[in-house]
């Protein structure tokens, strides 16, 4: 099994983005699946083409990308993409579409063919705080979730894929008051407990457990 | 032009729905438009087929739901709804559904109908704190919301819908520490500002005002 | 018995101080105390100058002060007030002192002699959240508490007094996301029933009710 | 130089304490000062002759206790430690004093009499966020703190004393949703931060840096 995580470059004013730096400490190998690493622009589209790219290169069984999610109390799965970018903030190339369908063919939504809620169990057990989130936002980590997703319906239908948010790290919460934020050797383990549970649940379906949000 | 507007009976162990009580409030026509008002259950299924009996008994042109966010700061109008039931906790007729599909045939998500960045403007004016929301949640408030633009996409295709989920008032907070709320009658208010947004973006598109978010 | 009830002008770049919109909206008398009500200036010292040329002039038993804390979610009575200067921000007259002692001859802090349990348990039966308060900051609100109560142990042993923290209103936080505020009517409504209690318990002791903070 | 520096036990239902973990984690000396190292039980008046009898033991120059403050984003040094005890909860020996005195012949309070700002500057530089914090709570933490300061007022006047706040640890909130938390191994580095700029600022004034609260 081969498994492809990339993480975004640097965004919206922050020096480092942990999401890669967290990926970087991961082992080349994780519970006998190879791993293989690749920082991707937090530009709308680049993003997409500059892993596609990738993904023909190395032909892996599971796509996943690794953002940053400042706010966030613990390491994200993510439920759903939808095809839609509305960027608060400009892109890496100045760009910044409003309510732009990411593909005009397709779907209003991509969910996680990842097995979220055993991810989200496998992070808890490792003690990394762990949920299910239900919305990516509408930036670049939604958009290229979707991409992948899409990529995967279009032209991929054996691989799988999603996407992790992970918090702030401290050192960029210094001058940021009241912020959550989680040290990045903790967001490492809680990935590495998420890929685990991919690994593991691998040709199952995930299971059934309680993790949605009420609203 | 007339507006259907719902809103749910009271659920998870809270006394009052104040989603309800605030439709209520609502005057009887504005903006010209009549508003018809219906309190419906907090059921899986059940919820949309009381709605859907109004929905035939009023032929309304819009059909709205609003319901209640525990957390939420301000009146956030939702952007999309999505194919999938997990509830946290059971509905008022003990139902919990975990990630299971909400209609088969349909697709993996709805995009609301309504002018929901001109609905958070509008709402800004008449100074009620508001932004879009990007999740519903998984349960029933996201239940209904996907029903509604079902149904209108199956059936009513001349018809627009969607969902605004409102906070918590003052007395549901009095034993929650650290938990926002806003006043009835500002939930009414921002509620009667996102109608007038309704009514006068008519047949015209949505602004396209900055108002995603990051993550 | 009659009421002193003092309010800041507004300060730190906003342009109203809801603190004093709301001691405004009080009635003229409240269970048989006489209010009298005055604004004062968010400036160090100056603030206790003014209110002291009103004690002398009203001559009240009660000296009651109200500010602003943005991003308290309930009504706050104070329950001590330490003898230091310590701004974040500059003061109206753009004085920022440091570390520096309000009164060289005044003892570290002083409790308010209000019944600050009294008044929160009236405020939550008024459906108003409210909790004790365990520090008034280190900015002017902090300062015109000592100062009242420095002005009670010196010169006038015979009246009490203290100080309430109050939310922003929602038309303050309309660009602040994710900030709680409180309808100005409601704050209105919560000082009333504090000032209730203040009027009921004159001359008894507080009540012992659980209130204090692990932190 | 002889730094004692005590932890509490675990309490409130939680199975650790971290904040005696990360003193267990601190060297046995930093920048030259001896470090002695005490757990203490989280017990009104208890604590304190716990702490007592080891001050009497090993007469350090410095005596600072460390304890959890669940809830918080940093570290944190308090400023002050009021004269009271109102327990929101019961201590591990089921005393629940309501707004009782700590001490019938003290002060109404004690500031720290270590460099809190300072120890702030150091904890930031060392990428560990940190606040100045003025509330100790009023449970077993703020007697705590105010018994030393009395105890050093009273009999030790050449000893400095204070305490310090920290956070959660992950583990801590695997099942609290959206509690902050901060790394056993980070809670340490910043407690190590701070004891620095205690050992370098020995027999000098605290720096002059803003650090106060607005309220």
């Amino acid at each position: 099994m081969k498994i492809l995580i990339s993480g975004f470059d640097p965004f919206g004013g922050e020096k480092i983005n942990p999401a890669y730096e967290a990926v970087k400490l991961l082992p080349d190998s994780i519970k006998g699946a190879e791993i293989v690493k690749l920082e991707i622009p937090t530009v709308f589209h680049k993003a997409a083409e500059v892993l596609e790219e990738k993904v023909k290169e190395v032909d892996p069984d599971v796509i996943l990308c690794i953002g940053q999610a400042g706010g966030r109390y613990g390491v994200t799965p993510e439920r759903v993409a939808i095809n839609v970018d509305d960027a608060r903030i400009p892109d890496n190339e100045q760009k910044q579409p409003i309510d732009v369908k990411i593909k005009e063919d397709g779907p209003s939504a991509y969910f996680s063919t990842l097995p979220i809620k055993s991810m989200v169990e496998k992070m808890k057990e490792a003690k990394v705080p762990s949920s299910v989130s239900n919305s990516a936002g509408t930036f670049v980590c939604n958009h290229i979730m979707y991409q992948i997703l899409y990529m995967i319906d279009k032209k991929y239908p054996q691989k799988t894929g999603g996407f992790i948010h992970c918090p702030f790290i401290p050192e960029q919460v210094i001058d940021k008051p009241n912020q959550p934020s989680m040290n990045l050797s903790d967001i490492a383990r809680g990935l590495e407990a998420g890929i685990e549970a991919i690994v593991e649940r691998d040709g199952k379906e995930d299971i059934k457990e309680i993790g949605g949000a009420i609203h």
